[in-house]
């Protein structure tokens, strides 16, 4: 039985590893810490009958094996890192819950064709390193670069470096890298980052697909001169270049339509001085989309739009797209079988895309994909992130009913 | 004469005093440059006739005494301290002119009936201390606060401090008051802060009125969720509220019409960070005009769209009045008199309000006040301030002749 008092304990016991005063968690990837907590994870899940182990990248994998040789196997997952002062939900339900199906299966007797593998990923925030997170996920999929190994946490030590002291053999790295031929499919279960399970009155959400994120730079230029002199038709003020981008932002995602959100969300301002006109600002805008030609089409009427505004302001401006991940799918079949194990289990469920970048996004290269939300409150990444032990057990349940499904099909 | 050689001279042996790598010049108030910078003042004030004296609040004033007792005087002034890095023009040519009237005096044997007085003011740029400048001319209208003496610099000493280690009782600050029977008027020159004689092609600008500032801080305080997790519609961005506001500040300005300017001068973004919408932002305001009327119509009119933009986007808002200080008109009778000497001159000049605040704006409390600009190009408090030794000695002579025309007068 998936039980809902054990969940509820082992996600406090985790959190008690890199417990903030405020009462959050920080437990950034591969520090004594993730250490720590990588420990906790592999004695449940050897408790539960899997065999563990860490690979070239940092990730810790417990498999059980099938009952028939040769399968794929069915991959549960999430991660245990969190940023900064974070909370005590983020990745760690999702892996607590797949360790939660295999203890399942073992104190029940339920038998299983396919191998099931339940994966902690290594360093889905991207809080160390500057260069985006999902780091075991991409690595499994096969895309890294060799910029990855390069990079440097706030210490200036590179990550090559951080994996070596870990006691991880980064030299060959390459050997994270799984096959398609090895997975039939990969399920996550994480808390929504986001409000709308909580409008939805649902305490669990189906993940029609994650959006794919794209940051773009954009630089404004114009000419710091004095706010009193200057007459109104003689300024190029960067900022207000800056503020009408903004606001175009909004207006052409609502216009157009789907799933798209999109944000300025930097902006800094040069010289912000009183008494001196902006003359310069940068602005980093992010915009997602679960439909890649949707988001290629605002970022391409976005950029019209900037020209148009910067023409009119007789300002200077630079476009530079920063990153751009693409958006997925989840498997069409995994979302059939989850509306059916759902409805079998009574429990209301709301279908929704991810709005947030998660480690199924980079299995989905590799794998059918499929999401389970979590109803969460006051968002992510902070100490006050919650998520109530009945919800994350109903999610639990639909996690361990769509996997049973799965390993015996 | 109004010699253009002394001139020109003059200004570049000040502006070795202090000279900056860049070619600027940093001659702070009240530092060991400014005292440097007085002395040689001082010198020059004696060779044209002027007896020296500094008062309590540092003001450095050369009087020469009228042919006609217990008349008023007519000032001349301007200031010597500069910004950090600033340029060798704003301030100094205000005073170096008032010199070169009292030497054209003593050279030409022109009498005087009325006393003649040239004032270098203590502190005009707010560099030093963070109370907004003008601090030598505030005192001699009885403008100044205990608050005045308490405010401190970037080292932490107090104005108290720092005015009695240059050797002035500051205990006595009041006695730098002088009374409106003193003064029969107040001319300065000055090098325009902005473009507008720049593009009317006018090598001097007669000042019909000085702007009136006001400073209002606006803090707009949203909720700063996942950029991602969160639909459009569930946002509640400070960002996109401050966007707005300065967009509205530009068009409520423009509509206004007259001289109103205004400017989203500062803005600071919290948290600022890639994946977080803004949840506080905050921005100073400067709205000037030269009438006080219209501008406080200006500010009333932005007051409530704010409050329109902060209900429409569930924003919470502060709006906190920084600072206001009162436009001056220049006297009719001395614009009518400026105009006839620069006729009489053959000087094409151009008649304009000041968009930056002066000595000037306080010397209108206590009596009737004129002011002549430079055209100068690469605005003000930069190396790269640069008005023409022609254009100089143009609104010296008409400083000169205009002095005279009240001196005997």
């Amino acid at each position: 039985m998936i039980s809902k008092e054990r969940l509820e304990q082992r996600i406090e016991l985790l959190a008690q590893i890199g417990k903030t005063k405020e009462g959050g968690v920080s437990r950034i990837a591969l520090t004594k810490e993730y250490r720590e907590g990588l420990e906790l994870i592999s004695e449940w899940m050897k408790e539960a009958g899997l065999n563990v182990r860490l690979d070239q990248a940092g990730n810790l994998i417990g498999r059980k094996e099938g009952d028939v040789p040769g399968l794929k196997a069915v991959a549960l997952g999430s991660h245990v890192d969190s940023v900064g002062n974070g909370g005590k939900y983020d990745g760690t339900v999702g892996v607590i819950a797949g360790i939660e199906v295999a203890q399942h299966l073992k104190e029940e007797g339920i038998s299983n064709m396919r191998p099931l593998e339940v994966i902690a990923f290594c360093e889905e925030e991207g809080s160390r390193f500057q260069s985006g997170g999902v780091f075991g996920s991409r690595a499994m999929a096969g895309k890294l670069t060799k910029e990855d190994l390069k990079v440097t946490d706030s210490n200036g030590d590179s990550r090559y470096k951080i994996l070596k002291d870990f006691g991880l053999d980064a030299d060959n790295i390459d050997k994270a890298v799984r096959k398609n031929t090895e997975f039939e499919l990969y399920l996550e279960m994480h808390v929504e980052q986001g409000p709308i399970l909580i409008r939805e009155k649902a305490p669990v959400g189906i993940v029609t697909a994650i959006t794919g994120l794209s940051l773009t730079e954009v630089v404004f230029e114009g000419e710091p001169n004095h706010v009193g002199a200057t007459p109104m038709d003689l300024r190029y003020d960067a900022l207000l270049g800056a503020s009408e981008t903004a606001l175009a932002v909004e207006e052409i995602v609502n216009k157009s339509g789907g799933n798209a959100v999109g944000t300025a969300a930097t902006m800094d301002v040069q010289p912000s001085q009183v008494n001196i006109i902006p003359g310069r600002v940068s602005t980093v805008i992010d915009i997602r989309d679960t439909d890649l030609e949707s988001r290629e089409a605002i970022l391409d009427t976005l950029e019209k739009r900037i020209k148009e505004i910067c023409e009119r302001r007789n300002l200077q401006y630079t476009i530079t797209s920063k990153l751009k991940a693409n958006p997925a799918k989840s498997a069409p079949h995994i979302l059939e079988t989850m509306r059916k194990e759902s409805q079998e289990l009574d429990m209301k469920t709301f279908e929704m895309p991810s709005g947030g970048g998660h480690d199924a996004q980079l299995m989905a290269e590799i794998t059918d994909m499929g999401m389970i939300f979590i109803r969460s409150e006051n968002g992510s990444h902070n100490p006050k992130e919650f998520a109530k032990a009945e919800d994350i057990t109903l999610g639990t349940n639909l996690l361990a009913n769509t996997a049973i499904h799965y390993m015996n099909k």
